[in-house]
């Protein structure tokens, strides 16, 4: 894409009642706009951005065997009283909304009920099960506060995925299925070192759920980390009760500040025993099927991403997750020919398959290094009359920092 | 993908409170679910229409050079207050909430409002324009009455482009593009015979808008079609002065039952004046910026195919909108030769690129082929004993309704 066709534009100050580094970044680079506290907007950068982490997240839940759904935001209250989630005192993040006749409906925080209920119509023998389903959709909570930018959201684009199994076992070997699938989206979106599984609070069905928390100062949680082990105990269930049965020794844990990225529940027959959804098994025998939940927070990723890697004025995307893989950045100065250079680069680069962004504005080069720097694509390549008469180009690794002179071919042969 | 690992079954019948055409048909193949009247959700199957018919109109959109975002469902009340359209009275079908605060929100039917207020943050001179950008996003309207299935949900995808120019020429110019654009829309998505340009009211600002109304009896609309002109008249402008301005003969029109599945519009500066958009022209002197609104509900795009293609038990999608491009289909009855044949061809097919539905499931002939039809899937390859022996397989383009029997490999170069 040529940049002077983003119709964005990068701002020296974020808006004076923005606090979180994520979104001060973000709405400084020109990824989002804030519409107010709490709801945000994705600009072209931004949504490119959502949509490379909601590709990996997709890819990760194929991988696993998971059918894709797009579920209605609206929700039906009669369905939520069944399962005692309609009262405001029970959830507290609720919006809700009337139709034309004054019926009440709400805005779905989650999707238990609406999925558990659908699946009535599709499951109904041992034959058919296990079964996983996921959607990447859009989800309303009605936060009191909403000060961490796009970390935690009042509307944000989540992944949910709902396991359906006959039996524990069944679900067990899922939800193990499950945890790996979310080691590997971390992994990829750039963030694997600073994520750990940790151990947090259960319910009913089971003694803990499991939490992907990221370490980073801006985190609202707090985890205690054993780095051998590689696990983590989220504070609400930091007992000696816990660590004695998880095995851990309390001189090997540091405190550390964590996001929440990622969680996996679970449910038991929770939904599935109000709603009625139940299967006959081999003896034709009836049972509530056993559930479970796992949700990563796309917005949340994005802004965690931010907090681990953003620095003051700047940003180096994980390849996987950049915009765009390359800048190509033309320092012309009205030079036709370094022009001619980066538009046949910038052809080059497309034909090989190799998103970029090709800065072809007519600025000065401190002004186009320093859109770049805040915008953050981890690899770049300037051209100038410089670079021309050494028949090179200039080529950065963002992440290495070292830069090389070298032919665009051999660019191209790297990235591809 | 394997048909024993997708969720959801075909229905003989329809839910008995849905009367309309196309979400009967949806919902018996599979690939909606009604969660409330004018509420559905999007099953593996439908979402992957809904994914097609996006990836058209996204391509289209890209072609015209427009900028991709994702804007915000909550809508900000001050915004709507500027232009005129929070209240209810102007507005009838505003879904509104509120936040934990007492504040009310609205849930955006449009987003001219809130995409008009963002440009002013990276817009300002001449030199950026003209800009246009769209996104594909969820729209909330509460609509008193929605029988029409998908055709008018209360919360649907939508498609909207907005352009933004310096002057009536300038958007003039991207208007006529925007109409080819709509042109090559429907064609790609298998309707484009029956889809007329139409001559509805304009506004303030144009005289007319247009509309592009798809013939079908299950239309809301009357359009007077001229055939040899290849356009048409909504009945709401329908007089004498227009035909005349048209050129149009009263007696070469025929009248229509019509779906709306397109509108564009001129806006002037209806939003760009309150909300205080403006450019400075060369001269250093301020203007608002002349704007424009393109419009597609792709659900509703899905729900007319469906009226327009759909028979009682039967369906046939456009190929560049089908869920797969191929349907295969194992009539083993437990001969291992045939099962394992048929996993062959499922490899081939999908290492040759094409997007195949495999129907590996243990079911009776008859069943299958009654799946298949209502699923639609335009070309079917039919792998039995009888076809074994023959060493070929049963080839059926569906639009042609002929049968032949060919190696698997002609098929792979004929869909390829």
């Amino acid at each position: 894409m040529k940049q002077s066709h983003l119709f964005t534009k990068t701002r020296f100050e974020a808006p004076k009642d923005e606090v979180s580094k994520n979104a001060e970044l973000l709405i400084r680079a020109g990824f989002i706009h804030k519409d107010m506290a709490g709801v945000y907007s994705y600009l072209p950068l931004g949504l490119r951005v959502m949509n490379k982490l909601s590709g990996i997240i997709r890819e990760e839940m194929y991988a696993l065997g998971a059918n894709e759904v797009s579920l209605a935001a609206l929700q039906n209250k009669e369905l939520w009283e069944k399962t005692g989630r309609w009262s405001d005192d029970v959830v507290d993040n609720w919006f809700k909304t009337e139709f034309k006749n004054g019926s009440e409906a709400g805005l779905g925080f989650s999707h238990e009920e609406p999925l558990t209920n659908l699946l009535k119509d599709h499951i109904r023998s041992y034959k058919d099960l296990p079964v996983s389903v996921f959607q990447i959709q859009t989800k309303f909570r009605n936060e009191v506060r909403a000060k961490s930018g796009i970390l935690r959201g009042r509307e944000f684009l989540m992944k949910d995925l709902y396991s359906f199994a006959r039996d524990q076992k069944e679900h067990d070997e899922f939800y193990e299925k499950a945890k790996e699938a979310y080691v590997k989206i971390y992994n990829r979106a750039g963030i694997g070192e600073k994520t750990h599984l940790t151990f947090a609070s259960g319910g009913v069905f089971s003694k803990y759920s499991h939490e992907f928390q990221t370490e980073t100062e801006a985190g609202e949680d707090t985890i205690h980390f054993d780095a051998k082990k590689n696990i983590a105990i989220n504070k609400e269930v930091f007992t000696d009760d816990v660590l004695e049965s998880l095995g851990v020794d309390k001189k090997n844990l540091v405190e550390k500040k964590a996001i929440e990225v990622g969680n996996i529940f679970t449910l038991g027959t929770r939904f599935s025993e109000p709603l009625g959804l139940t299967y006959t098994d081999e003896k034709g025998e009836v049972h509530p099927m056993i559930m479970g939940c796992y949700g990563i927070g796309v917005g949340r990723l994005m802004g965690t991403i931010v907090e681990v890697l953003g620095e003051e004025d700047a940003m180096v995307w994980p390849d996987e997750v950049s915009p765009f893989k390359v800048h190509l950045i033309s320092i012309a100065n009205g030079d036709a020919d370094v022009e001619k250079d980066a538009k046949e680069a910038y052809e080059k680069l497309k034909q090989a398959g190799i998103e970029v962004l090709f800065d072809d504005r007519e600025l000065r080069a401190g002004e186009k290094f320093a859109d770049a720097d805040l915008i953050g694509i981890p690899h770049r390549i300037v051209m100038s009359k410089k670079t021309r008469e050494a028949g090179t180009v200039e080529y950065q690794d963002r992440k290495k920092k070292e830069t090389k002179n070298i032919g665009i071919d051999e660019v191209i042969e790297t990235l591809a």
